[in-house]
């Protein structure tokens, strides 16, 4: 029962006009679910994003992933092909946090690498625009997109 | 038809292993959409946001959007709030392009600012953590978001 | 501009704790729609649904469809396939009304066969359970679950 | 870990073009969750339907289900409402059942009644036309709806 109290909280001050943003409870929460994962699983064909992501993980001392290995093309078919990708892990493991990459929208639109917690909840995420426009190696976007996402729930980086 | 041609091709690729990332094409395709965008509607309860965004898409030399009065708090409940609130002035209003900005996910998970076409696609989006992290205006949070959605995608501002 | 004012509608009733269940206006507006259609697809791989889809419309006195040919294996990764085919054919063509058949839900969970508009709102469905408990020919199937799907909007079968 | 190998399998079958429909094992999976279910919710504002549903659950032999209280009338926002109500019961809760009912799509597209595991994944659902249209009661289309869920995955009334 990670953050049903949480959404529920929420979802009440929402109703009552009463909900002024996130509070730092609430991504504590956040941070508290992604430091104790027990098990973390990357969907992806090949091996590349996965030592890149888990060696952002270490520099913000949280526990590694694992690849799950699944031909996750069928997912550039759904409206938010990251998405898709998070969800067959999530529907094909018993991870209980899920890191996917994948287009954001439509073709064109850039990247998006999501976390999603074991009930297919979105935590946080990081985006980059499409290769075309920013240049950078796949490993260089991913490692931003990942740092992104991380340091957006207030993590740091820590020193070694 | 739009973007009709364009995903069926980006399908085609994926499924037969030969898709290496977005085109300049696609990119291109997705400029004139909003350039040509007849309708812009922004979904919100008060203006604030409208003339933030307003005050970008005239930094782009894009044309200037509407506010679309809605109720959007009951996007709240749904698993990622700001797509929920595009949704909501999708199927409200016969406009062709719409911007809007919620919640990305669960409460602590930040913000979106999502732009989607007359069929609910995702065409570019911008992020920010949530204001306890960033401390910044929501002027400026938005400002940012909406800049950081439009170069994305290849946009750039023009000197007046 | 179809639906628009009347989901409008229907959303401040539900809002102002005011709605108490569909209108007969309402479904007329569905039946409208659908007798209306300029084009009507059909994504599949082959043509056997299509014919006996178009016997059904034939038989409710509405206009005809057309096959889709796509691909819509990928689908079944999705967490609703039937609708995520359907939307593989909203976003590759410029159908105004798309009828689809897919798995309901998990594996096991029997078919879905659905009615969508032109920007992808669930209009009618009939769904079967699957083929292992009914043992009904995939036609037949099809068949009732498409006049499941029109009799639920109340269109009746016409004497001919 | 339900169904995520049962998901895995029929997944490899679909993407190598080996899937022949849904297998007698795959329905008992699904019934075995149901009668193995710890914690069955029912998102409501009332307690009608939860009445009836515990009838029906009770007539087919199957643990009972307990009211959530949560005002759902935020879903009919969503493109599917009624799997709008399940997910914020899933959110909300730690129900490893929930049985959500409420309409399939737009207004006047009638009524769905939806099971969903503790993933969020439809496990079985039933439907009704409008009130408009059928004339029942909502105490026997909810009856009505369950009894057809049920029966979909194989369950049959239990003589007692």
């Amino acid at each position: 029962m990670a953050f049903e109290r949480m959404i529920k909280n929420a979802f009440e001050e929402s109703r009552n006009n009463c909900r002024f943003g996130d509070t730092l409870e609430e991504i504590r929460e956040i941070q508290d679910y992604i430091k104790n994962a027990k098990r973390i699983c990357i969907p992806n064909k090949n091996g590349i994003k996965v030592e890149v992501l888990n060696k952002v993980l270490s520099e913000y001392d949280l526990p590694s992933a694992e690849i799950l290995h699944i031909n996750t093309n069928t997912a550039d078919t759904s409206r938010i092909p990251a998405l898709a990708k998070a969800y067959m892990a999530l529907d094909q493991s018993d991870a209980d946090l899920i890191i996917a990459r994948g287009r954001l929208g439509i073709p064109g639109s850039g990247s998006l690498l999501i976390f999603i917690d074991n009930k297919g909840r979105i935590l946080t995420a990081g985006t980059s625009p499409s290769h075309v426009i920013h240049k950078k190696s796949i490993e260089q976007a991913v490692y931003e997109e990942a740092c992104e996402a991380l340091e957006k729930i207030g993590f740091e980086k820590v020193e070694k």
